[in-house]
């Protein structure tokens, strides 16, 4: 299974998830059911879409490989080799119709992030990344993420989704590093870290996330030169609180605010 | 001046707007001089460079109308036919990246807006109306622009760009018409509108907006079949604290908690 392979084959992942999921954006089906109860629900389908035909490739090509998907479950999660899938990262986005939700395809090897790739079908843009290096490709082309310097908080960009997803004493110092930084800007998902990658953003934090909400984007991330852990520095790809910064010296600010 | 030459034109302010912004969206060149004081800002360079284009086609074409837009202030402003443009709504999300920022083309006549347009040159999706009819297109083609039915806040999703656009009163205000809707979403500037406009979102509470943030949505809301108003039910088009909705009950029902 080499390198080019599994690229290849992300790509085709992409592909048929966001060929299955595209119909559902912005249709009006959810609307006309939506008096009764327990009714159609466009993301959820669109979700279970996406994934079922992702699951298909993957057990169809690697039958011994793990999956764990948002909508489906675990299968054989201790391979050595484990797909992480989210069709939708970014339901909000999806339902308001705002095109920066995106389908997150990540895959460990022994328990670590080893490649992930962030596809948008509609705006047809791709991030993707193997941890050494990351690519970016949309309708002008392609090229290599570089994160970009940033010296201090005082000069960072920060994002997150929302500012509720943090509790009690989470909020307060997620406030303060917001309240250092230069600009802030809500409701992202994927796309903050994506940003991050390609060097328009310096600092992503969040909570409550789950794996297939990061796994994905820890390659990216860490193949365009940035860092990204846990709020107290462990690995990310378990989910969690999110630090992800694309200078060291803008990582290293924000760990001593949060763990202060 | 009959409404199919306005409608034309638009499309070509918007085109031409589109290719003196898009080189400056995603470039690096703000990064190289962060480090010099009151360096080259390219968000300003885009908005700068989005107006003077629509500037100049607008007094080539129609003299005598008046224009007022952000970067280049007012020019004969009590015209019977105002020009009212914002090249870049979103400035956060354009700083950020992120390709749900939106040119705002609009035109009063007699004080009150008439045609208005929002053009996103890289999704190159395109929102227009002219308060009688509203249509849309994008890379799938084009259509007309329809609010959707919704009877109560608890069905609604609401959006805003920012909750922390209200002030005091205004923020208790706002918490308590996101507490009863039924799912929220942050950071969509001009799109919130134009997605209402388009049947999937049901309510926009803002504060705190310019005449050329506001003023070329009005026509799409209401050629869609939407209402925006000010908080106290005044004229939208001149800003302030704004509330739209797909539905006039949902507009009702807000209203009564903004006035409770």
């Amino acid at each position: 299974m080499s390198a080019v392979d599994i690229e290849a084959f992300v790509h085709d992942l992409a592909r048929i998830s966001g060929e299955a999921i595209l119909p559902f954006f912005r249709s009006s089906i959810g609307v006309e059911n939506k008096a009764e109860v327990g009714a159609f629900d466009p993301v959820t389908e669109a979700d279970r879409a996406g994934e079922a035909a992702m699951r298909r490739m993957i057990t169809a090509t690697f039958p011994e490989h793990g999956i764990i998907g948002e909508e489906h479950g675990s299968e054989n999660p201790d391979a050595e080799h484990v797909w992480v899938l989210d069709p939708i990262d970014g339901t909000r986005a999806f339902i308001a119709g705002i095109p920066v939700w995106g389908t997150l395809i990540g895959l460990s090897r022994k328990g670590m992030p080893a490649f992930g790739m962030m596809h948008q079908p509609f705006t047809r843009e791709t991030f993707w990344g193997d941890c050494a290096r990351a690519r970016y490709e949309g309708p002008a082309g392609q090229r290599a993420l570089r994160v970009r310097a940033c010296e201090t908080l005082a000069e960072a960009t920060i994002m997150t989704t929302s500012p509720k997803m943090f509790r009690d004493g989470d909020k307060t110092r997620y406030d303060r590093i917001e309240g250092e930084c230069r600009t802030y800007r809500y409701g992202a998902d994927c796309y903050a870290y994506c940003m991050l990658a390609a060097g328009h953003v310096d600092l992503v934090v969040e909570a409550g996330l789950k794996p297939y909400d990061i796994l994905a984007l820890v390659p990216i991330i860490e193949g365009a030169g940035g860092i990204v852990t846990t709020w107290d520095g462990g690995p990310a790809g378990e989910g969690g609180r999110i630090l992800a910064a694309g200078d060291r010296r803008v990582h290293d600010q924000a760990m001593a605010i949060l763990n202060g």
